[in-house]
């Protein structure tokens, strides 16, 4: 068994907080970025806007600690335990999937934990 | 807010276990696949290796009913909560991910629950 990448190089990678279940995001993963989780201990995936590593948590300081990484049944796709410090979210939100389809339109169903300037300072 | 599709159309869809929070499985889905998925009820992705619809549990029977569909952030990835009829992966085991790293190698940390054979009687 061994991860299969895209074309690109790429891998999607799920991340789950380890105890409740919650999904938290949904990332991308190279190569180096699981060998970096691993060895760390901390999750860590490839931006491709950026095109270059992301150690998650570097800038606003909400790291993951890794729990376990999986592999699904064809190895095209990660699911990443984590235990996640703060929020996951840019936005602050816990989650980045705090919008859910209700009845034909998109409805916000969370609320953000604490304000994006607050994790990101000077930018 | 509206999904962002990649080039070649498609979104990466988790699928989860409404009440467990299992992950049961990655796919993908185009704008047809939300589409009917929100009017059928059940879940329909986009086969990429076979180019078409996929109604997931056509020929198996494990059906996926869609309780809600999320969206992250900005968009590029969904989240659907669903309830599970059997099992979600081909394999037989209840979710996909069942290929963990543990001490650096690849560990089997489930059983199938039900033969692919059983599965796919025709295949």
């Amino acid at each position: 068994m061994t991860p299969a990448f895209s074309a690109d190089g790429l891998i999607p990678a799920i991340t789950q907080q380890y105890d409740t279940g919650e999904v938290l995001m949904l990332a991308w993963m190279n190569e180096a970025a699981i060998a970096e989780t691993l060895a760390s201990g901390h999750a860590c995936y490839y931006s491709r806007s950026r095109r270059q590593l992301w150690r998650k948590g570097e800038t606003s300081g909400q790291v993951q600690r890794l729990i376990e990484l999986r592999l699904d049944c064809d190895g095209d796709a990660i699911l990443l335990l984590v235990d996640q410090t703060g929020v996951a979210c840019h936005t602050g939100q816990r989650s980045c999937f705090f919008t859910a389809m209700r009845d034909g339109v998109w409805v916000q169903i969370a609320e953000p934990e604490i304000s994006p300037k607050a994790l990101y300072p000077e930018v």
